[in-house]
């Protein structure tokens, strides 16, 4: 898989991607993440990539040429060093609060995809006419505003490179998270077995592999009807 | 404001904050914010942070040692330097997909603390003793899981100073951000008029302010409807 991303700060995304799995997934040649200026695609003297909106409003909105010029070479590009071979159409994301909200679900099938061109908002927000005429998806990492765009694509490219085979070391590692279940995760407990008076559910150390099983699932329901009631009664969540 | 997080990736809160207004907030005075190393309060010959999971599992789990230590001495200098003022207490967040979701609300809540103390999680979890009796919440991004809480960490950081009063340049930026009424927010256009044939709406240029302010909550409105209808049908949505 290949991932372009395309923002004001490209040392953000770089820097988040750049430690521990996601370095790991890099050099084994599951993916290739190049994290771009979108500056370098502005064309006058001064590489301004924003302008004041139409209509009066506080804020700047990113303008459209920078950013039809960046995805179109770099949808070029890809064409090029496939040898032209049709395959699976690149994917342009717009990262925006107002998009659809990025889940486990839409991270696993964006796992699936061959090449994902991710587009930071950055100011106010992006000129309409990139999302109407270029973007395939909006995407939200939550129900929140951030200053800038570019760590939103580094959560983004991170909740999918992780489930891309051969990333986690153990491929159980993924299928226990929260959410691939429905339910939040059961408690972890390490060594030492009783730390100031605290100790380890004596369950953990029975070696009752069936046992613990059970009393995780139901941990884990537990947590999930106190903390995320709204994860439960869709249907499938005791799978 | 003080901001403490401790991961075992500073380096990539460090550099995700050090941009743009964030880099400003922090150089206005309005937030200090420390990315620290946990391995520093690992007191063994090889600052192992992390230990095998009791009951068998796959992957580590963050051992409580290190983790108590540390938030217990950044709640004891913070007390030192207010010279034992017994203002707010420090509120220490834990970063997790087990959590309670970030909403825009939690981060105005959480603008108005004094001392954010945050954790991040990584490989399979924190040991359970930890949120038990150290955490005071448990806080998730998103519905969809990270390799590196550290990322999470920048998340939370970023929605939460940017609703520090002075951090935007422009107060308004912030009141008209998705979500702060309960809408997404309205489409942008800036120059050119018009871009490959797609001109910006008429009713922007037309310098009617009133019929401006009302088309642009129509469009929330309607795309509010139409990509988050769960935003819509609690109330105040029209505020």
């Amino acid at each position: 898989m290949r991932i372009d991303i395309l923002s004001l700060f490209p040392g953000i995304p770089a820097a988040a991607l750049s430690e521990s799995i996601m370095k790991r997934a890099q050099e084994k040649g599951l993916v290739e993440i190049h994290s771009h200026n979108l500056r370098t695609w502005a064309t006058d003297k001064h590489h301004v990539t924003d302008d004041a909106p139409y209509g009066g409003s506080p804020g700047m909105v990113l303008k459209c040429e920078p950013i039809f010029a960046a995805v179109e070479q770099l949808k070029a590009e890809r064409r090029e060093s496939s040898g032209g071979a049709t395959g699976a159409a690149p994917k342009v994301v717009l990262m925006t609060p107002a998009g659809q909200p990025l889940t486990h679900a839409l991270a696993t099938s964006y796992a699936r995809e061959s090449h994902l061109i991710i587009l930071c908002g950055h100011y106010e927000g992006v000129d309409q006419r990139v999302i109407d005429h270029l973007v395939d998806a909006e995407v939200s990492i939550g129900d929140y505003v951030l200053t800038n765009g570019a760590i939103a694509a580094a959560v983004v490219v991170d909740a999918v490179v992780r489930l891309i085979p051969g990333v986690l070391g153990d491929a159980d590692s993924a299928a226990a998270d929260s959410f691939s279940h429905g339910l939040l995760e059961h408690p972890h407990y390490t060594r030492p077995v009783e730390f100031r008076g605290w100790r380890v559910p004596d369950i953990l150390l029975s070696g009752n592999h069936a046992a613990i099983a059970a009393w995780r699932h139901e941990q884990a329901l537990a947590k999930t009807r106190r903390v995320r009631p709204d994860l439960l009664g869709s249907g499938g969540t005791e799978a």
